[in-house]
């Protein structure tokens, strides 16, 4: 399938009245887009709108697009006119299979083929959604990350069925957009980010089970630790940076050690040289040949400006 | 033993020319305190210097107490001098047990025991490095995330000898000068932010293992997705306002399940209703009864200051 070019959209579909939905409709609305919106029920409108309002204070904020405008929204409670024109279809329906199977079935037969669908689901696999797909070859997941319209992360993932091109549309139609894509190597469950995010929570549990620590705690160490750090930088340049010239071979060479200790309740992998290898050839890509003392300054400006941003936003 | 009032102290003793002991100094210069820094060889006076210098980068535009100046530092390679004056000692010697234990040995005989000393020690408990101190009594832990100079947080915890006003005293003390202490509830390897931070690395590790993601897709989604949010919020407070009115009660009924699920390679505690009621109650405690809209709208102003500060800092 020839999919056209992504900066040739002009209208966006977003199904859902949700605060995913919602949250996705304020930010193609934000980025220049005419946007209209499905909701199943009429009576689904006002909650849309107030979602929809709350993330146009913060899309203004962080700046509009030019001509971007609450006007070009239009609300629809039917499917046919909902797609009318879309080149592009976000769907955040709700998290049950055989209500999204039942849409895909539909949306399957009435959007032209050269349409890419994402889903934000964050528990199926699009194998699974687009089962009485007709037209599975142009779905994919495209899950945020909540608040949609605050936060960038998009993770991409196909289906057994779905199209690469699709997939690699997808990636493209998104950055330009606005938003930060990341095409999954692997479907595995919780994607990137959430996998990330829940080793922390449970780890977080643990401590409060035991008495090791108090919500309280969780949050204040994380806000005043790893947090403003991790907003800079991620982990793995963090680590690599703060190494010095090293950079992560250094740090995998003088903490490796310490993956064996009981530093957290999850058992690390095995260090071998295969994984130490992708993580130092990794972040000597995401360096670029920049100097380790130039990365420091950067990141240290960057702290800098991302504490005072905390501190100084009432 | 009555130690003196926080507010008193105008004279620090940092201990170590290395990255730690430099950051602290560096910080105790910017809030406005005398400080000396004991180094073990007249030689790392340089190493020192250029450590202090980047931070006082940082710190300059975090903005300096009244009075702070770099003209308020001393150093000194004899340690009955670098102790002389200091209302409290941090120690960042290199993180080797007999040159701790060793060090205290003499602190203890030479420091007034009303003066707390605090170990930036990342491995070592201070009931191991007060071993053959005369006076462990105030001998507390003060454990910073690096870089210090920059990251507010200090865990705080005694060893087996160590007085509770001593790590009360410490904890008020850090906190007058500027930093985020957090007194830790039991001895737990890693403390609260390293074990949170080392779970998601693992499970980072994992990733890149089983060429589910490359470093460079680890650090997309963190700085993309979680990280923001976890800057202004932490992790109990997001998933708290996350789930609107209910809260953190919503968020373990309705995710609850979740946590059996295959997220993560770290298996979660059982959801027991202690459990449950101990992080509901900490969530409320932290809302403190704000009302929920209140708190997802300063949610969202922080965060795109957290991200404009990110995306405009050079």
């Amino acid at each position: 399938m020839m999919y056209p070019d992504p900066s040739v959209i002009t209208r966006v579909c977003s199904i859902g009245a949700g605060p995913i939905g919602g949250g996705w409709a304020a930010h193609f609305l934000a980025r220049g887009y005419d946007v209209t919106a499905y909701i199943h029920d009429p009576a689904e409108r006002d909650a849309l709108m107030s979602v929809i309002r709350t993330g146009w204070r913060s899309l203004t904020e962080l700046g509009l697009a030019e001509g971007a405008s609450l006007d070009r929204l239009t609300i629809v409670s039917d499917v046919k006119e909902a797609v009318q024109g879309a080149g592009f279809i976000q769907e955040s329906a709700p998290e049950r299979l055989e209500i999204k199977q039942a849409l895909y079935k539909v949306l399957g037969d009435i959007v032209a083929p050269d349409v890419v669908i994402g889903s934000s689901t964050s528990g199926l696999t699009m194998t699974q959604i687009a089962a009485d797909c007709a037209t599975p070859e142009r779905c994919v997941i495209g899950h945020p990350f909540n608040p949609p319209y605050l936060l960038p992360l998009v993770e991409i993932i196909g289906g057994k069925r779905t199209d690469r091109g699709a997939v690699e549309w997808a990636a493209a139609f998104y950055e330009h957009a606005g938003k930060a894509p990341l095409v999954m190597k692997k479907e595995v469950p919780g994607f990137v980010a959430t996998r990330l995010q829940e080793a922390l929570w449970r780890e977080a549990l643990h401590m409060v089970a035991n008495g090791e620590a108090t919500p309280e705690d969780i949050d204040i160490a994380l806000r005043n630790g790893p947090a403003p750090r991790m907003a800079v930088q991620g982990q793995c340049m963090a680590f690599h940076v703060a190494c010095g010239e090293g950079g992560m071979a250094t740090n995998l060479d003088q903490f490796g050690p310490a993956l064996k200790w009981p530093w957290t309740r999850l058992e690390a992998p095995e260090l071998t040289q295969d994984l130490r290898d992708r993580m130092v050839q990794g972040c000597n890509d995401m360096a670029a040949g920049r100097d380790f003392q130039d990365m420091a300054a950067e990141r240290d400006r960057k702290i800098v400006a991302v504490l005072k941003a905390v501190r100084d936003t009432a």
